[in-house]
């Protein structure tokens, strides 16, 4: 049974600890928030201890692990002070918004021995996963192009955008982590187009809402991705992988398979699952469930802190391919 | 918190003793079984006590509702103890196999004012709810015409057949009581046909194993039912209702939206989720939940003994068009 | 080069015209029809002679075949002379509204060993020769079920249904045909219901607007029929075929493959094509290809008057059962 | 009645030739092939003159218009001389292989008035058109993001690849002229990727099998192709257009609208249409078509030699941006 605590009972961390709660092989423990009333009700909704103190938190005998669910600006001092006290971590992206710490920070996990799971949620997507295992089973042969939309169903609000550190970093991030897992080999050349199409006062802030990054490996598999801060159709996002021996698509997950069929419009499916908490709800338990297997069978952690420095990486190439007009090597 | 012991440590009250534990507004305090492994199996790895005595459990005072999985041939007596000892009850399908002897429980259950559900799942399935949440709010305007197609994956054991009471009272029986939901009116003529496609030797025990009803209410409403024991391509559970503002179709579920592309077959989806337990794998936890919800909240319980007894009736009206050759007037 | 002459100006009439002028074998010597201005209209478009004397027509020396789509009440008369006088006849479905002088008709056509082809176009739809081939080739394996959804846009004038013979006659007729053909056995017995949901006032003339069939076979093939003369979604015409090694779909064809996201509505198609002249618009083309490539080779007709008798007598076995509300043997 | 001319009795001229036949606007005079029995045998056929001389039929008297479908190499010594001669063009693409040829072409094109259509057929096909009209009228608001998926069947003859000019300018050409008339603005900047994974050899001719191109206009509107000439699931053609209001997708047309259910593949399509002449078959005919209404009508021609230069500079600008590994300014 793996001792869990969970920092910060915000939106993400609240879905963390239900899901510890369901996981029969899992206990919380603990759920830590500065905010007492956050922390409280969560606590005893699920029937666990509440603390306003993160630090003591981590440092409590009784725990095994630490799930981060505090604002990013945090994620780099909890997850080194748990590695410190022995303590396994599933860490929220991003490690940092900075390259420089984010580096630094993981040389320093890598030199502790640290046990650190980056929480790139999408992996663990079942569909995703069972993706992924049809491309190693070789039913697409040799990958030759990978293509990954991804749009978000509305703008975030100014204040979101202002602390996300851009689109490259907030969003696009994930989506190159999912091209790093799906080419299955690293991306070495990246060219990319961002356009303020949504908000043109995102200028005011160095940002941008409509992007297109296309990326190229060693051995010239290809990747584009597509993303836009806003889609009036609701949260989409779709795989495609085409290789020597065919192709597989990766269609929107929706609530049922009703078809509708009116005067005007015929054939029409359910609108899209709201956004990614709804669409990656399946994905969220999974990935505990991964974290809490690879801890209990003393496995590798199945994603890391060095998987998170490459998508990281992978953003600021394709922010300086749009700043500087140019393709840049990874 | 609703306090229930199930009885039955079978296939079917394995699900709906886990589906008990997940519930939040529900405790499982015992699970019976004359098999006393099976009992103690299950109840070691849910948490619960364990019994060999259904009767001994149905008495005990700590028990709110008793879920009755037991072999078809015990549901009666089962149910009427239950309902002697004011318990509420959620049993399986059918009542009994025998019209006269569930007519009869009915009404000593009606006496009593007992309060008991018959597990109707596909009407808890959350695809088939959104089916019916639709047509309410009108959006196919007035139903004309319900279309059920019903495919097992495979013919049973003959050893199962035999102690079923034939395919229209074990399996056409879903789809009748689905026709009464859908169409929103009580049929009034039963025209049936029948036929031994899969396996001839079905003569042997004067079963069949691929039926065709046709359903008609007072005021013209019509369904159509298709059922076989066998569809090599999988359990196959589809619906239409067509109406004077439109028509919804409900498709079968699966277990992702990847589709695959290959040299001889393009855009192929993922092949059908295996049978019953998981494609209501679902509809089981929401039956419960309604059920607890009923409980909690004194409301009346969203299924009854009489759709049980009436859908029995259409089975057997079924059964009399297709030996007799002629319409029946239910 | 078969030399061909039309009978009947009007909408189908012009269908046929167009495309005898289209094949490369055929030759459209002259279009005739007792309103002077719809034979000369038709003959100057599309370059051929006009005629107001059907019956001068038939008779004349240069022609080989004469295609008729004048008015029911015609048929007989037309094709009898037309084989009389030795010319191949192709002829719009039904022989006659009557089943006696249709009988009777059939029998003189043999007598006088006569070559006389029933216009049942939906046979030549390409997917549903498609679908045909599919079957003969045995992807389906042994058939089991069949089931045909067939439903018109809106409701035809009530002058046209007074003259129609009724639903079963005028419009399940062709759903008959297609049951019998995909069936591959003659059925044996038949179950109908019939409900006037679209518009009761149609008591005033004994007829229909909904209509549910079931077929038996000697061996005990299944097919289930559903029609409606109003679906506002438009005209809905799809197959099944359900057999011991799989199932073929045939949904509905549409304009283009557009697919249409908006903020309500996602993933919706293109509407349906309007009516049967525009959704077999391809199957007249191969139909009276079929027809002129047998003439050619001298190759039995792909349909016969048998094909019209057979379906007629099937609806009014249908009409029958629901009129007595019993099964009615064939 | 427009008077034509087809030089050229390949595979595409016989394409225009049939089409020509087959408008009721146009008469197909006279088929010109430098090969004999290509000329006469296509003339035979479609009931026409025959020449093996291009250049004097270009001079007959009785011609309006020119359908060029001789090789590349020989458009534009045709093309100037049917504008100097007066007569209207329908030219095949590619103007030239050579840039500057092509500019200089078209600037004694401007000079003499001459009327002369670039047959892009893909803005012919009708399901594009459609694609098109939807945008006209608004349907997806403001175009954000296009994309277009454009792969062959197989690899072409080693011969075909060495006279080809390359993939960007004989395939991605098509997809670059259909981005142009997607995105409703021209494109400023080229960012491309090419790979060589299907057959390495072809270094040996500085050519390249699979290729991604990112666009951007002005504006910031975006659009993505990826190729590749070789799909082994078949001829893969798809658009998406992503806007303020919603997105449209375009799917793959199939032969027909049969679905297989089988026991490994459930719900599979028919397989793709062969290759272009199949797909675009009806696109072919609206080109044609459209060519002969503009001349009928004296409206001006829907597509020119302008858009022919503008696809083939794009293609330039992307085999820059491969070769230098940068983005390249239109």
């Amino acid at each position: 049974m793996i001792r869990i605590a969970v920092l910060g009972a915000g939106r993400i961390g609240r879905i963390h600890a239900a899901n510890i709660v369901a996981n029969l092989n899992a206990r919380l423990v603990v759920v830590a928030d500065p905010l007492e009333s956050a922390a409280s009700s969560l606590a005893k909704r699920l029937g666990c201890e509440a603390s306003t103190d993160c630090v003591a938190t981590i440092d409590r005998d009784d725990i095994d692990a630490v799930v981060i669910g505090t604002p990013t600006d945090t994620h780099i001092q909890f997850m080194l002070q748990a590695v410190e006290r022995g303590k396994a971590v599933l860490c929220e992206k991003p490690i940092d918004l900075n390259m420089e710490k984010s580096l630094a920070a993981a040389n320093e996990i890598e030199r502790l021995g640290g046990r650190v799971m980056l929480a790139f949620n999408r992996r663990f997507d079942p569909t995703s996963q069972a993706f992924r295992k049809a491309i190693d089973a070789g039913e697409v042969g040799d990958v030759r192009q990978v293509i990954i939309s991804s749009r978000d169903p509305g703008m975030p609000s100014r204040e979101y955008v202002s602390h996300s550190g851009g689109i490259f970093r907030d969003m696009v991030i994930h989506d190159l982590d999912m091209a790093r897992w799906l080419l299955g080999e690293e991306p070495v050349e990246v060219m990319a187009m961002a356009s303020r199409l949504v908000d043109p006062t995102l200028s005011d802030v160095q940002d941008y809402d409509t992007v297109m990054v296309q990326l190229r490996t060693a051995t010239g598999r290809q990747c584009h991705i597509n993303c836009c801060r806003e889609a009036v159709y609701g949260y989409d996002q779709r795989l495609e992988v085409f290789g020597s021996k065919g192709m597989l698509l990766q269609e929107n997950l929706r609530p049922s398979t009703i078809r509708r069929w009116t005067r005007n419009v015929t054939d029409a499916r359910e609108p899209l699952l709201n956004f990614f908490l709804e669409r990656y709800e399946e994905a969220y338990k999974t990935e505990l469930a991964a974290f809490v297997e690879a801890l209990r069978m003393h496995l590798p952690l199945p994603t890391s802190v060095k998987d998170g420095l490459k998508a990281l990486h992978l953003a600021e190439c394709a922010l300086e391919s749009v700043q500087e007009r140019k393709s840049v090597r990874v």
